[in-house]
């Protein structure tokens, strides 16, 4: 039997290269192997963008451009808006009476999210229980796997326990009605920001945009963090830790080229711009093809719509099919 | 213009007297000078039920069954099944950005309520996010007035906390789209439980129900608490905190009657029993039409059935107009 994938990304700004290798190639490359779901999760992103409406809603139609410019084949691939399948919310609703406040608290990403979004005194309600929403998600289109970073195991063994305490609460007369899900960790480890931070993103001005022109991708490629110590060409430099290298290793095709080059880089006598200009060949030749579909599709906006609002359809029709079982085994009025 | 009501029950059990004079009578009165919604909140009876999913269903008709028998007539007032309109689920999720949890956990009525249900441990989140789904069946059918005990008006103010937050952050295009709601304070101070608790519920067993039999109400009255030192006749009694006399207060036509009966009583040479036979009969009195009320609609729980789809057929399609306009104001991507 075919297994079912669900993987989304919320709706805030252009995806980047981080979004590439940590999951849209690896979306593209199972796409025909797995029934797949991808979730454009704009409430998700609501949860910490509800001032910024305009710009959430913007980024629909901006994710499913990437979304199409990286190969996600809409004919294979269920592309949904989230906030158009109100049986997420409701499913949801059930859930939460499932959990407890201080089991969502030791959430362990929901704390680092906390930290870093600076939520600690003023936690929105939204925020602390959007693990919750996350496994209706997950719940409504039965997914078996999940495709994660390791930072977000946390959030499937959330969605787990959920699942179990649904299924064993409300038991179905035909068996459990709820899939538990299975975290997909990705084959390659999470991508620095441009200036060597851990963390990428848009607010830290420290990705690359799979959208962004050649000559954009070249100037921040010439502006990225490398070894502070590297002064002078014949300087020995560091190759760990340094974000150059770590995109080299995650996109350059040449792994033998790639060795070499950190040899000599480490032995004093490479100059950080030849590495970055070897970088900057290198996504441009994974970009060039992604930011030419990314126009061609741009210019038919309303056919990337008609595709959407396609996906959202199905997508709502197997989520509306879950949430009539689920009430059934609710035992719900009217079910 | 008519002013809108929203009111109704959780589905965990017969309604009693408490209810009656708390709510239901003044709901009666009130249903043609109103536009008036009454929800049986059968979501947020498995806030605190959740694994009690056969009886809360099972009790939606038996409240239906009390509605009609106390004179709600669902040709005017329109009486909807909570469950049946998703829309409610969709707005709480909206609404759960717009409040911190620590606001919610500072509620006072839901601090009260943890006590009492011995939460304080291990809350459901369900049960700490039910003001925010309060504020959205309040905020859906756009009520202006919501019949309270005293106990409740923290509910209130956090409804109109976040309908005001809604209105501020997503400001419609002609105007705010929620209605700010008041609190409408019923005139009858709460009835004491038959033990003299001042907590009435069919777990202490201290309620009389509306649909109890007359041979059950009698025996219910001579077992009422009254005051433990009134031992013989001809003893002085008291009448405060004495519960009998709270539902003479409450229930009996004639204050003369019960102002005379409380003089006697203090002066000592007026026995319980006299007292209690008295409230036998107000009660009966009360209680004989909505007991034959109910056994007419018993007889057609078709009807009964039918008459609650219609009208959750009526509030579902107020809440999804509301909702149309929460989406429109949010921006959310179709709308």
């Amino acid at each position: 039997m075919t297994r079912t994938i669900l993987t989304g990304d919320r709706p805030t700004g252009p995806l980047h290269l981080g979004h590439y290798v940590g999951s849209l190639q690896q979306r593209v490359a199972l796409q025909r192997e797995y029934a797949t779901y991808v979730l454009i999760a704009d409430l998700q992103a609501l949860t910490d963008h509800f001032d910024a409406p305009e710009q959430v809603r913007a980024n629909v139609l901006e994710v499913m451009l990437d979304y199409l410019a990286v190969g996600l084949d809409p004919a294979v691939a269920t592309i949904v808006v989230q906030s158009q399948v109100p049986e997420l919310a409701e499913l949801t609703m059930y859930l939460l009476n499932l959990v407890s406040v201080a089991r969502l608290q030791r959430n362990p990403t929901v704390k680092d999210e906390m930290r870093q979004k600076g939520f600690e005194a003023d936690l929105p309600a939204g925020f602390l229980v959007y693990p919750v929403s996350q496994a209706a998600d997950i719940a409504a289109f039965k997914a078996d796997l999940v495709p994660v970073g390791s930072d977000q195991v946390p959030m499937i063994e959330q969605a787990v326990e959920l699942v179990r305490r649904f299924n064993r609460t409300y038991p179905g007369a035909s068996g459990p009605v709820l899939v538990e899900p299975e975290a997909l960790l990705g084959p390659v480890s999470r991508l620095p920001g441009t200036n060597g931070e851990a963390k990428m993103s848009k607010s830290l001005g420290n990705v690359i945009n799979l959208s962004d022109a050649a000559d954009e991708v070249a100037r921040k490629v010439r502006g990225m963090f490398t070894d502070p110590r590297h002064l002078r060409v014949e300087d020995p430099g560091t190759v760990e830790g340094n974000p150059v290298f770590a995109y080299l290793d995650a996109f350059d095709p040449d792994p033998a080229a790639v060795a070499a080059l950190k040899a000599r880089y480490r032995a004093g006598g490479l100059g950080d711009s030849v590495v970055k200009a070897r970088l900057t060949e290198v996504l441009d030749t994974l970009l060039a093809p992604i930011r030419r579909r990314r126009a061609e599709w741009a210019r038919d906006l309303g056919g990337v719509g008609r595709l959407l609002d396609e996906g959202t359809t199905r997508g709502r029709a197997v989520a509306a099919a879950t949430l009539a079982e689920v009430r059934r085994a609710m035992r719900l009025y009217g079910s």
